[in-house]
């Protein structure tokens, strides 16, 4: 054996260099740290949006170690300071993003414990973790304890399991895909075709059901499109709403949403990502009926200010879930109980996970709940301001929104979408603050989403008055009206 | 307005408790960067499994704060104690995880920056280092520059994401599904069958190819079954090899397989999840033919020693993966180009993530390639002498392993698998060393499947002490033969 100890040596002397001792961790992570602490100290000052592009040349992995001091450079010249800085207050576009700070201490003890949060068996600490975050949420959304439920690593995932399980309850499958129906908005947030086509339905029957002024599914014309599809012997078995649209933000009526679905026998689904958490504002009543959903997508790292890479979705028929989802072979099927369900594994796609439980599972206990609420109540505010000093600036802006995103456009005589691209173009080019647009039956409007827990009274003055001077340059460009 | 000022003030005073000022974080990092060193410094002397459970009462979201001192008490006592300590060199089960510490520190500052990897418009940087990530990856596996790939969160999303490209470049939908064909053999990790059903096909008939005894696919019974059903007037579509089975850790003969695919027209897809990345070790010959494959799975969380929560996917038909997981509308298809694929968010069911890249990347420049290497190496050195050790105690140990997974049992004259199913309950109740086991044609077996980037030499001579220990409890219980 003395050649194979030999062997061993030789190799132990170089693997044992990913294995830190307490004084190299300690090193590296002081490096880290005051690099997070500049980093976070200079936010308020920094861009929103910066266009350059990153250099991939200065990624290369070329197998040779460099110190952390390189990386740190390169991180910062290169990831932090190209594109869209998302943990920004001043960040406007698309759904802002949160990054609070407990969660990153939440990731930091999940990958150095590596807890295997899978599977209850392997780590049942890491599950209840789970679990009770789920029931937390269930609670929230009035949805039955005996509901299943699952942290995703986002919205799409989140909906892809909710989808999946009304697919599998309704059997539809093979041949019964071309005759079945699917009825959503187009307002409908994206990522519900592409997991419909993930998950086999491409040729499903999507129906299109027309919203009102305010970009809410009709449900008149849902009911009626429903029973003639009915009465054309095709298979409705699947209604989507929003709570809060992408777009606009929206909250689709799903009081009565619920009760159509029902009455008719459908599957009710909502994807509440973007505005699921502000139930618990003074925008409570927009919500009813959620409740009555037969499954429910939110995403805590939208609006419960958590970093990237955390969803949930909620769904109330264990077995739905469980059908295409356990891990085990077929032939268990007969054995589901309530206890599989409680295993992730069983209710996702994935089986071994981000432990990704620790970071809403910490920044919920250290701090509580009132202030990611008063966050939430306060961005209302925020919205109903920061309208309020557009339209004194000129502005036309959307309709009275149901949550934070809105959206606003310069009145101008001429080619008002020309005029309003161009603004976008000079609010891009200053980058101070960042706000992505739309088109609304082909009007070009500039957005509005207020979801950032950094974003403050003082970040609504500074984008006002950095709007107002891209607005004085365009209006230059194209000569006054 | 002064109403709303006054709205707005109130609900802030509360709001700004999530954002941290730099004294708060260092106190919070520093009572955080405590707990962890200390874990970190116990690991030697921790037990790898401890059969507890939790009480989920613990983990209650009251939505009251809570110290951060009680919040780590929690997580110590409830969370790292119970269950499999997958950070411990001393976990031999399953396939065990990684969590270098390295590896923590680009999920600290992921969280932190929660820069948005889904979209290269959003995160340059995020999105260029992921690419490179992948580029890394298509050389080491010599995949041409022009595949595809993406970081996901496992194996499992992984395997997903090449499963639905396969689905939709031989357009297995609708009526075709009963009529099309997969070959895996019975030892092909159940992730993949999870997979089909959640991707619609359920009712794809499925060959289980024969294997040899050493549990590789029988290529010769492969080409038989397949020249059958193609006879038959079936569909065969797809084969799928693992480069390292779950089970006994066998690389199949992929070079074989790739060749017989490739004659036939079937995409030749390769699991190589546990044992990918033993290309780079001495073992490298058995990898033969994997560059030939149509999609590639390796996991970074098994053999690259990361924390659990990303896996890798490459495929070499940009289009086939495109068409599922392109984020923008059906009418964009015809505007398909390589740059599309850029985008994580047009390759994976995902589009808001986590940035996974930084958790693989940060490590590889830190580190530089040699640990990783090194530590593959050692471990197919461990395997080795802890087999030798076995016999050298009388136990039975399966062939010579393929890599790092390897079983044994000892050879009871009467009741042998009660025996040693007495003797892993030994174990379990030990509980110093964890190891799990398999049924190998009706017979129990201990598995020992050595990964950890903290088994060491004497990591496995600590085993082999309580194994013996265990053993003559057992040998007791049961009387000498």
């Amino acid at each position: 054996m003395s050649n194979i100890f030999f062997k061993i040596k030789e190799q132990e002397e170089i693997a044992n260099q990913l294995d830190l001792d307490l004084y190299q961790r300690q090193a590296y992570l002081s490096k880290v740290a005051d690099f997070a602490n500049a980093y976070l100290d200079d936010l308020p000052q920094a861009k929103a949006y910066d266009k350059t592009g990153a250099d991939k040349e200065s990624f290369r992995i070329d197998g040779k170690p460099k110190s952390m001091d390189q990386i740190l450079t390169i991180f910062k010249e290169q990831v932090t300071e190209p594109g869209i800085r998302a943990s920004s207050g001043k960040h406007f576009g698309y759904i802002p993003g949160g990054g609070i700070y407990a969660s990153s201490l939440g990731d930091y003890l999940a990958a150095i414990t590596n807890e295997y949060a899978g599977i209850g068996y392997a780590s049942p600490g890491a599950v209840a973790m789970e679990n009770e975050v789920l029931d937390w949420l269930k609670k929230l959304f009035s949805f039955p304890q005996t509901a299943v439920g699952n942290l995703t690593s986002g919205g799409s995932i989140a909906n892809l399991i909710a989808l999946t399980a009304a697919r599998d309850k309704y059997g539809v499958k093979n041949e019964k895909i071309r005759n079945s129906v699917i009825y959503l908005t187009p307002q409908t947030h994206h990522c519900i075709q592409k997991s419909l086509r993930i998950i086999g339905l491409e040729d499903v029957l999507i129906r299109y059901v027309p919203v009102d002024e305010r970009y809410r599914m009709d449900t008149q014309a849902l009911e009626k499109q429903i029973r003639s599809d009915q009465s054309e012997g095709l298979s409705p078995y699947l209604v989507i709403g929003s709570a809060g649209t992408t777009d606009v933000g929206a909250i689709d009526p799903l009081e009565e949403i619920a009760q159509i679905s029902h009455r008719y026998g459908l599957w009710f689904h909502v994807d509440g990502a973007y505005g699921g958490f502000f139930i618990l504002t003074s925008k409570k009543d927009l919500f009813k009926g959620i409740e009555k959903a037969d499954s429910l997508v939110i995403d805590p790292h939208k609006s419960l200010f958590l970093p990237y890479g955390i969803g949930a979705v909620l769904v109330k028929d264990a077995k739905a879930v469980l059908q295409a989802n356990l891990y085990m072979a077929n032939y268990m099927q007969d054995a589901l109980t309530d206890h599989l369900a409680n295993d992730p594994a069983n209710v996702s796609p994935e089986l071994t996970k981000h432990f990704r439980a620790l970071r809403i599972w910490l920044p919920l206990q250290l701090h509580g709940i009132a202030p990611f609420f008063a966050n939430l109540e306060e961005k209302l505010l925020l919205t109903t301001y920061f309208r309020e000093l557009l339209l004194v600036a000129g502005f036309g802006v959307g309709p009275e929104p149901d949550l934070s995103v809105s959206y606003f456009w310069y009145p101008y005589q001429g080619d008002q979408n020309a005029f309003n691209r161009r603004l976008l173009h000079h609010i891009h080019e200053d980058g101070r603050v960042f706000f992505s647009s739309t088109l609304l039956e082909d009007k070009f409007v500039i957005r509005m989403a207020i979801l950032s827990f950094r974003t403050k009274k003082e970040t609504i003055d500074q984008a006002m008055e950095m709007i107002q001077a891209c607005l004085e340059k365009t209006k230059e460009e194209f000569g006054e009206q």
